[in-house]
């Protein structure tokens, strides 16, 4: 299969990491938004977003949580929903908190229409990750273990931390978050975050002359 | 168990649906987003965000697609994510268009961030819905059947109906979008879509005096 992504797209990394987890090899072709190259995507998905990923049929998925729920089923190993029903509800709250309360608000398309000017961008960016992280952070408040639903990385964790980077990046203030401070940075001592890290795809996108 | 819901949220829309086709009873309590009165779901529901799922146990769950991903693997009848993998992945990836694509760019507290003016809200909220669905008919217009997936609903209609009529309200141009109209029609020629559609649920708010 191929993975149509981009080094700083943070749902890329969502599903780059899930295959890493899981250990399926795959063909990364990079996209560049910013030269329009997603638009080429369209016959593969409407969307045009990236990550889209070809199957070996010429069919394709799109949207991450589309794409990681059917490796969780075709690929259950590392189980990635993990628990009965209930405990794989609250995994997926905690990701639907980032994957529709908190990027759609921040996706570029939306920074650009907020805005010109890149502090407004910035603060408006900030504002709806602040907002959402607070709430992940009352959620994973009651939990234990070392990442979002206990001693083993979940989906949760495949949403938070690139969600947290991005925050960096629009320097969001995260003052009130200790905990998923503290799960990302347990989240990128882990191999697979480290090997699917943007910083280490930028590396194949722009490699140093 | 509680529902806590909105007669105009759609996102309760999606739930009430779901829960009338599994046949699941439940007491419904109404939540008046203008009145503040979704502040107090805090101890259940750190977003504050209708629909809230109150278990008999006295635990919540959040975010529809938690809800509904519970609903289907307590309740597997009648199958909400029918098919093997790859067909449920067909299925998620439109509930995502709506989910994610959509629905939070138009949502109350991001439209009254835009603007105080209600034009400017509607063309914000008209703009994203419209981008939405014009990629949701592109997905549709490739399968057959009464409904989004087949002839029987699934889990991406109980997304689309309630997009839709949110595209009315802020009147969108879905003239590039005949199957999506079609498949919104036929839904609601389904008994569990009337019953549960909020102007059903408006006279409960608001009885006729």
């Amino acid at each position: 299969m191929r993975l149509h992504e981009g080094w700083r797209s943070s749902a890329s990394w969502r599903v780059r990491w899930a295959l890493a987890l899981k250990q399926v090899p795959y063909e990364s072709v990079l996209v560049d938004i910013d030269r329009g190259e997603h638009l080429a995507l369209a016959p593969l998905n409407p969307m045009c977003a990236i990550p889209t990923l070809e199957l070996d049929d010429g069919t394709a998925l799109a949207e991450s949580v589309a794409i990681i729920e059917w490796l969780e089923e075709t690929r259950p190993e590392p189980a990635l929903l993990p628990g009965g029903a209930r405990e794989r509800a609250h995994i997926r709250e905690l990701v639907q908190i980032i994957n529709s309360g908190v990027h759609p608000l921040q996706n570029t398309g939306v920074r650009l229409a907020i805005s010109d000017d890149p502090e407004q961008q910035r603060a408006w960016c900030a504002r709806w990750i602040e907002r959402g992280l607070v709430a992940f952070e009352a959620h994973v408040a009651r939990t234990r273990g070392r990442f979002s639903a206990g001693d083993a990385i979940t989906m949760a964790d495949l949403y938070l931390v690139p969600q947290v980077r991005n925050a960096e990046r629009h320097a969001a203030d995260l003052g009130a978050c200790p905990r998923v401070r503290e799960i990302y940075a347990a989240c990128l001592e882990t191999p697979e975050a480290r090997a699917t890290d943007p910083t280490e795809v930028r590396k194949r996108a722009a490699p140093p002359t």
